[in-house]
This record gives C-alpha cells, structure tokens and sequence, in this order.
C-alpha cells in the first residue's frame, strides 16, 4: 500500500507518526517496520536563509518526529535542546533573536547547508539528513515539495510609511516574532514561478493508493504545496482517494494561529469552511487553481454538524475523535481518514 | 603614537596584547586605555566558508585574544568553549569533523556570515564584532587585509593521480587536518588577482610612526599580507621604521608549523634566514615583489649570533628574550622592538 502525506509541520508530523504506527500494525514486515510506502511530501515555504544557514522548519520537525528525536511537549526541535550558540549570538546583537536556533537543530541546518553548497538539491540534503534517523526503515521518505526556493513571505500594512502603504517579511518573522498577531493583507510565495515539484512529488501522488492531508495549516502549508506547478493536477487526476482532516476543531485550530491565516484569505475557521476551500475533486464548477482537491473529510466529533452538512453535499465525510493525544490515539486518526475512503 | 602590525594568528595576537599592556603604561588615556593608536592588519588567507558560514581564523584569534575572550593555553578560540554543536554533526556524517567549530566561536562565525549576506564588506562585519570585545576602547583596531576572499590553498603531491600528479586543497585542510606533515609542493594564493587592500589598511602603513612585524608565520601569514595588491609598495615608501620579531627561536618555530612553511619555500628555519627572507628596505638589490620589507629585526637570546652577522651587513638587529610567556614579558619585547627603531 503507498500512502503519500501533504503536511506542513507539528500537526503532519503527528498524523504521520500515527499513521506509521497503524500501518506497522496492519502490515508489518517482520523486523519492526511497515511493508507499506509512506511518503510525506513536506512544505518548504517557511525556509529561510538565517545568519548564512539553511532553515527547513516543516523537514526538520517531520524527520525529528519520525526519527524519535522530537521535543515532545513543544512538537517541534529535538529534545534535550541547548541555546549555548543563540545565548552567545546575542551578545553580537545580529537581529533575528526571536528565531530560535537551538544548538542540536543547528547542527542540522549546518549539514544541510554544506550539502547544498557542495551543489547538493534539497531533496538530496534532505535524504541525506534522514539517514541519520532511520525513516527509510520505517518505510517513509521525506521529500521537500520542491528543490527550488519558495518561500512564504507576508504582506502586512506599514503604517509608518503612509496610509495604505504595504511591507513584505518573510513568514518566519510573521509567525515567530509577530506570533500572527500583525494583520496579513496577504501571502506570497516567492520563487514560485521558477519552481518545479521535487523528484518524485507528481510521482508519489499519481501512483499512491491514498493520499491524505494531515490537519496542517490549510493556507501556509497545505495551499503552499498546492502552489507548486503540477500538484493540483496530479491531485485531480490520480486515481487514489484524497482525504484530509480538519485542523480546525470547535471552530479554533487545535494549535497554531492557522485562524489568521485563514482570516487573511477569508475563510472561516470551521471544518466546515476549510473542507469546502479545500474543494471537492468531483465539484465541476472549480477549476485551475481553483480544482478542488479532496474526496474526503474527517471532522471532529464536536463538529458532526459539518460532517452532516457536507455528507449532505455528496462529500464523504465523517466525524471522530481527532485531538492526537498520543500515538496510539493518533493511529486510530488515521485509521478513520483511510475507513473513510475504504482503506 | 600610531603603530601598525601585520599580525597572523596566536603568536600575533599575543605580541599585540603585549604591545597595548606596554602603550597603557607609557601613554596611558586616563581610562584604563592608551592614547596611542594600534591598527592591527589580519591575514585572512586561512579564511573559508565551512557548512555555509565565514571562518576568520587570525582576525577571531586576534579579537578574542586583545577582548579578553581567549582560550589561553590553546592561544585561538574561545575560553570555556564547548562543542555541543559539533558532536550531533558528526552524526550526519558531512565531512570536515577534523576542523574543530566550537559553539562559541561558532555564534562569531554566524553573526558575521549574517552580515556579510546582508552586503556588508568583511571590514564592516569585522568592526560589528570586534564592539562587543571592547577594541576601540583598548586603543585598537582591527583590519582583514582585504575586504574580498584571498584564500591560501596548498598544493600536494597526488601520488593515486600518478607520478607527478598534483593536487590543491585548502590551507586550512593542510594545517589542521594534516598537521601539515602532508609535503607541500607550494603555495598559491586564490583570489590575489581581484583583491585590494581593505579600506584603511595601506594608509596604516604610510601614516604609521612605526610598522610592526610580530612573530607571525612568515610564509603563509605575513607574506599572504605582503602579496595584497600595493601593501609591499606601502611598506616602501612609508617614513615609519619597519621592525620585525623573529618567529623563529634556536632554530625552530616557537609554535605552530611555520618551519614546514619555510621549507616549502626553501628558507632555513632560523632567525637569520628569516630576517633575509623578509630583506631590508634599503637593500637595492631587491625589487617588485622581492622588495624588502624591514629596517630591523629583533631575534632571541640564543640567537644572538645571528643579530651579529646581520648588524654586521647593516641591519639594525638585537638579541632579548623573546618568548611570550606572560603578559608583562611580552610588553618587555614589544618595548625592545620599538626602542630597535628608536620608539
């Protein structure tokens, strides 16, 4: 069975942890593994350039996940983090202080950076990375949605230059600096018209048995995969089911500030609005990239409503318990969103 | 009083120290500092990009060791240094474990990387760190002898390629991987044709009142600076006595590797060949590249023969205890270098 994952960080990384949990259950392969092929196409938009260093937060919080190495509590960063390099950093008063780069994820960010200098693709660094923490023999590959750059920037009023005047920063220091709470006009992907899917991204969705959308953030993560040249098509025209599960919960993303992306774009923040900006694949009135790309939609039981509303508009959608406390309940997650699509 | 050095690392670093102790106390401002002003001139030939950030090799050693910072039995990095970083790297596997990235000296490294991808030139980024050590207070600035990359490669025998075979790694790979035990065939100096002196470095030298030439290595330190474009023409033509102090003591380096350097080249590894090897400035047989570069020449007791036989064809040349043991004996050979040159 070949399930392909479009996720952006701490809710995708979770959902995949538990999937692979499942399917070591379901279809295990003898020496602790899966005979199953997950791959886990990460977005890339939140990358950035910091003091000369390559920082892929979505990679790097899914192959800490899926490598055993994460933070627990925090959902993201390794475990057992130091700040000694940040501490001192600051002393040379650089900017970008309210980055946090931890002593063990700079270590990753300096291998990938000499990787990617020796001329290295992101996919390859990222590959290479991955060695390190075992996901090949957990049966998942980790690939970057594309080897080029794009990278989410946010357009937000600047006040100080004028009335209606606009500045652009780069999401990073939107989401981490500003914690969202600076009003986004609007979201840009830079570099996206010079990028193409990674090596086997259109492959892994035209050729998967499922493909699911982890309940990541619809607009910065998932929306940015879309954006990649041939993702929507390859969406609408494989023959896999696509299901996804709602991050939002009780009308509030269950983490994050996915509640101001979805303001920017204006979308509600209900299960019921982000199934339906998602679109459905078989809904002929969307097109481009408009196409819808889901088949399916798993809300939570607190929101049976949208489960019906949208039941009731042809979509397959159901509710259960989606809050992943721990793997095993994130294992029964996932194994609501395959029922759903007869998996 | 204005004193320009051109120093390379550890042993350059500590005679300058020597020389400010020694100028507080002759000339002292009044706050603890000295009126006089020290420009130090930095050989950045060991300079490289490593996992995508700058090293400076001689202008860290230079800035910690007059800051304060300095690891002091080991003479460069910084004190109570740890390499949290580095160990979870060597777990990726990424090359380059020989090269010892401390994660204090690493947070310089990022602060200057970050400067310098946001356009600054190397001498900007250098005077960005050196305020958080205080330099400017002490009476002293630090210069990199030019603003664009002049890297010291090395060129070694390929013996797998076939007899005769060559091939050019890094000096950093030679000096710290290889213990430069590996036969070095030359040196060449990478970037020399579209380098110029950075911003204040040759008016240093014609406004100096005295030229300092500390106990460096000759070969791959001092004479990387003496190869930037017009910095031996400064040396010629500026009314400042030049000075030299001989790195080399009873016929051996007193640290580092400089006697393989020298036998690179062809030169004896002693006080005397060394003095020759610079030349004198009113020598007219010398010229072009060749020029020499020295009025004086201080060398150690031991060797005070060979003061003799250069003073006996016109040298200015003197014989003192010359081992920078401590502070206050390295502010005693600073002293008897300047008063060689009547300072």
């Amino acid at each position: 069975m070949r399930i392909t994952v479009l996720s952006g960080g701490v809710g995708g990384a979770r959902f995949t942890r538990g999937l692979l949990a499942l399917l070591r259950d379901r279809l295990p392969d003898g020496r602790g593994g899966t005979t199953a092929e997950v791959t886990v196409i990460a977005n890339t938009g939140d990358d950035m350039w910091l003091h000369g260093v390559r920082v892929c937060p979505d990679l790097d919080t899914l192959m800490y996940t899926l490598g055993g190495a994460v933070h627990e509590e925090q959902g993201w960063g390794r475990r057992d983090e130091t700040s000694r390099v940040s501490a001192d950093l600051a002393a040379y008063d650089v900017g970008w202080d309210w980055f946090t780069l931890g002593d063990l994820d700079l270590a990753t960010h300096l291998a990938r950076t000499q990787w990617l200098r020796e001329g290295r693709t992101l996919s390859e660094a990222t590959a290479l990375l991955c060695r390190r923490w075992g996901l090949a023999e957990q049966g998942v590959r980790l690939l970057p949605m594309a080897d080029e750059p794009v990278e989410t920037h946010v357009v937000v009023a600047d006040p100080d230059a004028g009335p209606g005047a606009e500045r652009t920063i780069h999401f990073e220091e939107w989401w981490v600096r500003h914690r969202a709470a600076l009003p986004a006009l609007r979201f840009v992907q830079v570099g996206l018209g010079s990028a193409q899917a990674a090596p086997g991204v259109l492959d892994a969705i035209a050729s998967a048995d499922v493909v699911v959308v982890p309940p990541s953030n619809p607009v910065v993560s998932v929306s940015t995969i879309l954006a990649v040249p041939g993702v929507r098509a390859a969406l609408a025209s494989t023959a896999a089911p696509v299901v996804g599960v709602s991050p939002i919960v009780g009308g509030a993303p269950v983490r994050g500030m996915a509640a101001q992306c979805l303001a920017t774009i204006g979308v509600d923040a209900t299960a019921e609005a982000v199934a339906r900006f998602y679109g459905r694949r078989d809904d002929a009135s969307r097109a481009g990239e408009d196409v819808g790309v889901l088949d399916a939609w798993l809300v939570d039981t607190v929101d049976a409503e949208a489960a019906e509303k949208l039941a009731a508009d042809g979509w397959r959608s159901a509710a259960a318990a989606t809050l992943m406390t721990d793997v095993p309940a994130t294992a029964r997650i996932a194994a609501e969103a395959l029922a759903l699509v007869g998996r």
